[in-house]
């Protein structure tokens, strides 16, 4: 885990008062409620996590093991915002957004950062987006340094309302309850990454279940990292046909593998080994 | 793939009289197939690949992808043996043996080089053991560079010929079909690997199937890496009590991870996201 969410997580609760803090609250499907956790730890908090009952148990595993306190609800934004609301009064605690907390945003934006500092001549980033946090604080980062470097957003299908703002020129939630295989980008962009998302992101490139799953299954058949379908959103679009078409004039394009949270036994997708050429 | 056994099969490839040669043969559960039938493509000979009827569908799929010819054999020693040779004779090609090969063997020491150099403060390296060509490799460069640092065998309970072998002071092969998880080290240790095992490695820690299991798991969860049973088989006996309790001097322990072919479509022993206190 915490492949990228520490960096988030641990950025909003170093700005916060420590000596008056009595505890962090957050909503998440599960990463960024790791992170929150391990970061609460390091810093002496308490924190309590929000989390759909629906999610992955391996997630909620790791966060019991980092010491938070996990408080279910249904696996709704209105559940998820409500019980929140209310384990902050209950506990005095301050929310840490999971994507839509500027500190959050701009510690996730430090991966874009390193990927500047390590491959100098990259020439697009790939960024998964559910929330956005990832997403606007990589955008922030990069345009601010690196104008010219693209930020292409990966979407599913089925939850597609970042591609539908940057179409219709306005925020677009999704409505209730989409489904799909890539569970930790169910959530819609808001308020704050929006505007980032609409002025910084190139493109949104949107792909199906199946072509998240092959995507997937070729990262771990090949790259041997156990990442989970969220992650292989951004590999699925790079691979899809559009992308191909529309980005014909570059060649370095990194990939953000942004999660590796996955219940191996819930995996009954996974049919046959894929078939390489080489 | 080839996490190591490309080094020993190109070491082999590159030694022999290229012009001359028809083909190349082995057999092989699958790892050391597929180096070959690449290390063949590289230098432009045609590979021929003797498989178990039983072995990973995805070890084929690659073997068959890098462009070798799969023969299938039954799933016993006597039947690979027979096989091979009689593709050898058909073929009029030349046999590298899986593992008793000396130049495979020393291509797979070239791990133990390495370790040498990236991790200078090592200690002991914990190697799994099948037919003993990474284990004995990696003993001698180890050994001849620094004869101080510990070379320790993992091998299954259910498949414990090194362990045997060591205890009895001669060489003593597994029983026909040995049932392990760790399908890449059924075979038995051979008459080249055997006196590089009887003198230079230490110990040979034995684990059981449910050991290998969780200590593949923990890797699948914790590090996100996508190993093969087999490559559990050294974090394996690191985490048992015997060799807790025997190595207790040294802490810089290096555990070679030497394989990542998986069905993940056959795993169905993965019940519960494993629990950890942090």
């Amino acid at each position: 885990m915490l492949m990228f969410q520490i960096r988030g997580a641990l950025n909003a609760v170093q700005g916060l008062p420590i000596d008056t803090c009595k505890a962090v609250v957050t909503h998440s499907s599960g990463n960024h409620g790791q992170a929150l956790a391990l970061a609460a730890k390091m810093m002496g908090i308490p924190a309590h996590v929000v989390v759909p009952r629906t999610a992955a148990s391996c997630k909620k595993a790791a966060i019991s093991g980092y010491g938070a306190v996990i408080v279910e609800c249904d696996p709704t934004d209105e559940s998820r915002t409500a019980v929140a609301a209310k384990t902050v009064e209950k506990t005095g605690g301050i929310m840490v957004h999971p994507n839509q907390d500027p500190a959050v945003i701009a510690g996730q934006g430090t991966i874009g950062l390193e990927v500047l500092q390590q491959v100098p001549a990259v020439e697009a980033l790939v960024v998964p987006v559910g929330g956005g946090g990832m997403l606007a604080g990589i955008a922030v980062a990069v345009k601010t340094i690196k104008p010219d470097v693209r930020i292409y957003a990966a979407e599913p299908l089925n939850a597609d309302d970042c591609y539908r703002s940057k179409v219709n020129g306005v925020l677009t939630p999704n409505p209730k309850h989409p489904t799909t295989i890539a569970d930790a980008v169910k959530t819609s962009i808001g308020p704050n990454t929006w505007p980032i998302i609409r002025d910084l992101v190139d493109d949104v490139f949107v792909v199906t279940e199946e072509e998240i799953k092959q995507a997937t299954q070729l990262v771990w058949e090949r790259m041997k990292l156990l990442i989970e379908p969220t992650a292989g959103l951004g590999l699925a679009a790079v691979l899809s046909r559009q992308f191909q078409e529309t980005t014909q004039d570059i060649q370095n394009i990194c990939i953000i593998l942004c999660g590796g949270n996955l219940d191996m036994s819930s995996i009954d997708w996974v049919k046959e080994p894929l078939r390489y050429s080489n």
